[in-house]
């Protein structure tokens, strides 16, 4: 346990999420290091709370124009917390993975898919590692959470809340949808064939979930991550306002997959899917290595 | 000029956005209200400035497990300042603004483009109030601000920071690229003969972006809006990271259009296509209308 940061020693910036409002910095005492990781608090919506600390607020003016005045606001500490976490003594791992990275777009193509992808899938036994799903499937584990399931075991699925949930914000609300098959790793394997199963997922969990929480199925987004982050068919449903990091052109909505593979049948095995990676990535360098960044 | 709050009284949260720490709260004094806007401030990445706030720490331990800690961090309150603005005195509109809105997911086939949405957008004369555009394509206002001219009238386009981009945190790096035709509204227009233009814009934006900022294509993200804010054609390139708030199930990238046009001919005239609407908004109200919500 520590109280302030005295012993330590700042060395540099590893990485941070101005959007987010955070930071990682790496600090040493004596021969060890540590990773200390800061995030400005979101404000509690507390009618309680928030009067406190309005009536500790000092303002400075910084411009002023007809009704809107800008500010700097200076609060009581302890009502301006922020959230911190210390990792101490940190290992290299600890501090490789907190050190800023640089993301890239890739645009994998179907001759992509099967020359790059799948091979290096296949090797790292992506199709394979998939036991902690069977056993969610199989009811071994985690069946205390699942809130619907419709047990077709063709064009069936199970549905339960995401661990990143709290399970009371609704704002933040996150379900996972993982189909029966086994055999569908991700939305380059659909065709006309799996309509009745994406069908079932979008309405039975539409219709669950509105049963449940109140929210309609146009506030809600159901989608895939391509690439996704394990390989067998999911579907991540969220609060229409959540907002994931970094997502922004790698999910693929449930109904434009449904409406596109009605459209074109062979749109998947045609279609050019862009995914983002980091810089030490094995796939990225994959596709780095075959020419195609 | 105001110093401190101790005037106003606290009515309620307007709004507020978890996710990038920003509260939205209505005040009142005598009879006139205020919209008081407080965003937790992003954490300066300044060598000088770190060690100084470290240094004003004070850690109260929540959780300890082997070498992770978790702390409440208390700083100095000048080394944690909000940025804020009032507004004062604050009229309905204002008011409005900031309160808490739904938002809701529709999804419009070519039926409800030429049903619904086209006749909102004569009726509201979208296609029409675009002289700020046109003035910036005759280089009549903002000239100084291009970077980049491919003079073509058919298969050119005009390259510009947008005004959201400071100029220099090149994380947040921010252009539009504006096409010269003007029979071109959204994505919904476009056709295998735009494919030149398109093609003209991701291929000459990246080598002008690469030569001026040396960031490669694929550390840039280049797509449009559906449905655009502004109903002639252009395209958003921002960095990888910068996370636009709100877009994740609205933005389509120009590679995906350029390939999708590629295999299906026919595809933006065929395509189901998302887009976001607050509760208020009058085109959310025609799909309500029309039964499509």
């Amino acid at each position: 346990m520590v109280a302030d940061l005295n012993d330590f020693v700042y060395k540099e910036v590893l990485g941070g999420d101005p959007t987010r409002k955070s930071l990682f910095i790496l600090l040493e005492k004596g021969e060890e290091q540590a990773v200390l990781i800061c995030n400005k608090e979101a404000f509690e919506e507390d009618a309680n709370l928030i009067p406190k600390w309005l009536k500790s607020a000092k303002l400075h003016l910084l411009t002023e124009n007809d009704k809107y005045g800008n500010y700097e606001m200076a609060l009581d500490p302890e009502l301006n917390l922020l959230k911190t976490t210390l990792i101490y003594p940190a290992n290299a791992f600890d501090i490789q993975k907190y050190r800023r990275q640089e993301f890239f777009i890739l645009y994998e193509t179907p001759e992509d898919y099967k020359n790059i992808t799948c091979n290096y899938l296949v090797e790292t036994k992506q199709f394979e590692n998939l036991k902690w799903v069977y056993n969610f499937l199989d009811k071994k584990s985690e069946e205390e959470r699942i809130i619907y399931e419709n047990p077709d075991k063709h064009e069936g699925f199970i549905l339960a809340p995401d661990l990143k949930w709290n399970g009371t914000n609704l704002d933040e609300l996150y379900f996972l949808a993982v189909a029966h098959r086994r055999d569908l790793h991700s939305i380059r394997d659909l065709t006309p064939n799996e309509l009745p199963l994406l069908e079932n997922i979008r309405d039975e969990c539409a219709k669950t979930i509105e049963e449940k929480y109140g929210l309609k199925k146009s506030q809600l987004k159901m989608y895939f991550h391509y690439q996704p982050t394990f390989y067998h068919l999911h579907v991540h449903i969220v609060h229409i306002k959540y907002e994931a990091p970094g997502l922004s052109c790698t999910s693929v909505l449930l109904d434009t997959v449904i409406e596109n593979l009605k459209i074109y049948s062979d749109f998947y095995t045609k279609a050019t899917l862009p995914f983002l990676r980091k810089e030490n990535d094995p796939l990225y360098k994959k596709f780095v290595e075959a020419g195609r960044v």
